[in-house]
């Protein structure tokens, strides 16, 4: 997918549930490492965040479920930021097995000073370069 | 809450994170364990429902968190079915604390059979009696 | 179970594994919730530890699975200090349903300086409090 | 490590607590993937376990903790089945970082009828790849 950062997980036995398949609140942790991959991919990323004192707090999720995903699943989740803007920030997941999707979701975010825990804007530089991963990460 | 079903959580330890707070994929397991209290509170509940051969599926979540939960805060989980048809239901939650709002969100799940996995409507009477809970189930 | 603390806990949904059983790793962190609840019902218990600039790190844990537990099972876990001698601790639990056995298993602590990360005795009245739990807590 | 299958994970946010380091319950999650990555590269593996019906329960559990992981902490799960007899396995746990060690473990197993869940033995053509894993898969 065009701008969007491919990260591969695989289903763990311990995320699968009695319904035989992976439990719905797993795919937020997914999301978690796919843009955790995605913010090492773009220079400085997380790291440059927090050297800041700038901590990103989760303030909303939404996940829709297409497919059921199970145990040992190999699942790309692709991710892309779709919105900076300030201290807020927004991103966008697709879940796609063997090419075909299973499930979509989004993630929006505030960062705030780490240690009064107010809102703070996150570097001009960091937001460019996270809304045009694109173009230097491809895929 | 009128109307509603109030279940109670209290923060484990391995819910919180490095940010010292709650994680955000904890709360849709409160959700889960709130909504399964409802179904059990219901006459027949969830029991009634698998002795059928029903299983629900989980299709989509969404969260808003406005405040933060840390370890061993005791949370209110308060539940209601807002809409139930056919094969469909969704629930909506308030998570409070000392009787602040501190999160809300919504689940949508859709019921199939256990064996072919295809929807299959539950029976009135059990829509019936989640969405008219309130007058029984007080609050 | 004399000198033992009981702490009841309902396995979750999210907490069962596709084998149909709650999965080996939840009994861990049923555990914890179980010491911090004979913490609370000690006095100063964890607030006091904690008051001090005290971390208590895990060190080590152990468990023996002798029956399965299923989701929505109540279990009781029965926990109690075993061992404290300066800076470690040491408890035991054992998992009942229905006052039948269906686990065991310990885990061992080490406190220390919240901030140094050196080592750190705990006060000798806590340390008393915890291991004649058992006069004061009944059960 | 001679004789030993190495498998990498990263610590994911959600694995870590409020005392800022990978929750004590994550090893038996990593363990788990570990043993399933060590099946997956000996021949028939899992999947040949599963296509005879049979079931791998897991009966025992030991960690010790030696030093904290963190957040993003990239580690190797070393693992060996030490022991395989009828219906049993062993298998043992080195966690390194850096090469350093951090945490051993060990996790008891026993196999059973899937159906029936009587214990049962594991072909022997199995249990001989697993303990003589270490000749073909080197390192």
């Amino acid at each position: 997918m065009h701008g969007w950062f491919p990260h591969v997980v695989r289903v763990r036995f311990a995320e699968t549930d009695a319904q035989g398949i992976a439990h719905h609140a797993s795919y937020l942790v997914w999301f978690e490492e796919a843009r955790v991959a995605l913010l090492a991919a773009v220079a400085g990323g997380y790291a440059a965040i927090r050297a800041r004192g700038i901590e990103a707090l989760t303030t909303g999720v939404e996940v829709t479920y297409e497919r059921a995903a199970v145990f040992d699943d190999v699942l790309t989740v692709q991710v892309r930021c779709s919105e900076a803007r300030g201290a807020r920030f927004r991103y966008e997941y697709v879940v796609e097995r063997d090419g075909e999707r299973i499930a979509t979701g989004s993630t929006r975010h505030a960062t705030v000073d780490a240690t009064t825990h107010r809102p703070v804007r996150v570097p001009d530089w960091l937001l460019g370069d996270l809304l045009n991963q694109s173009p230097r990460l491809g895929s």
